[in-house]
């Protein structure tokens, strides 16, 4: 928090990237603002801060992005359908379309698909809390990475929604396990237990890939 | 950027306050994550750099503002109709509601004045691009204060926004008019060129509450 967060931030990037250099970086900043300022967020998260992608919120519009979206070398995750209990008061809202009610998280798929991905540099941020939500965006926008957050702490499904989120090649899911990696262990040993977390996250999200 | 810059906002709001400690100081950071990440972005706003005020954005949810709207002793200006030229396209949607479709950004509206706002600390956030959309905010939601950004370099409409948002006793706008009062002039008198533009906004803004 203030100026030492943002120095930790900043060295823990440096170490990931150093440690693991063929392993995205995606800064779940949250972004959005008009131009000028999200300009220079996208250079602080991209050029101050490195990293590969960042995740940015979809309800300012497109020109609120486009410092972002324009960033061809970098990835742009979009919030579409948040974990968190809440979200379905804004994001499940139907919205009239040409072709009927849908809920404002499949429309906001639809603009990422067919508006804003015009540098084919966009993803997804859809939770694992409900594989059908998973399964709906999958096939609004088949040809875009989903970022998964939700699975660990936060209780989402993550057999249902690995199954549900794979593309046809059966990649194309980014799953995030965030606490249930990082608090695996308060002890001395938090390292090795951490890395046992992942390893089990890891091998049981690829024991689904060849299910889809 | 990066831990800088963060050193130098926290030290413009400190000058700030021991400059004019009665002036509030509204952080437009445009948070909104999942709940503990909120928590510590709430504390980051109002306790590390003591913000009086911070501006939120609603996509996520109400859960996803709780440490927001729980700080009954700070404000909490919740993204609404914005400025940017490209707002519409997600603001503008239009959402089934009980009595008929309405914008998206009425729907939020009414969810801050009916629901969000139980420890009576939000506000909105509206562009004064255009005052139409001002005046149905206003009449949405009659007590909320309304956060005017988009005047001067972003160029709102002055008068017709703030006759379309002073509440019934002819206040509850905070205008934010940013680069055409820091930017004034770019010389040796930057600062009475900068003293002068505001008093010109602040006059200007006084000269339309009579007339609501």
């Amino acid at each position: 928090l203030g100026p030492e967060g943002v120095r930790v931030l900043r060295d823990t990037i440096l170490h990931a990237r150093a440690c693991a250099p063929d392993v995205p970086i995606i800064l779940d900043a949250k972004r959005g603002d008009i131009g000028n300022t999200s300009r220079m967020y996208a250079v602080e998260a991209f050029d101050v801060l490195g990293a590969d992608a960042v995740t940015v919120n979809p309800y300012m519009g497109a020109d609120s992005l486009s410092p972002f979206l324009e960033r061809s070398d970098r990835g742009v995750m979009i919030l579409c359908r948040t974990s968190n209990p809440g979200a379905g008061a804004v994001q499940d809202l139907l919205v009239s379309a040409g072709d009927g009610p849908l809920p404002l998280y499949h429309v906001i798929a639809r603009l990422v698909a067919r508006e804003w991905n015009t540098n084919g540099n966009c993803g997804l941020v859809v939770g694992a809390t409900k594989p059908a939500e998973v399964a709906e965006v999958r096939s609004l926008a088949p040809g875009l990475p989903i970022l998964l957050p939700g699975i660990g702490a936060q209780g989402g499904d993550l057999s249902g929604s690995v199954i549900a989120g794979l593309d046809e090649a059966g990649a194309g899911l980014l799953v995030s396990v965030s606490r249930a990696v990082l608090y695996a262990d308060s002890g001395e040993r938090y390292a090795e237990a951490a890395a046992a977390s992942a390893r089990r996250f890891r091998d049981e999200i690829n024991s689904h890939r060849g299910t889809s």
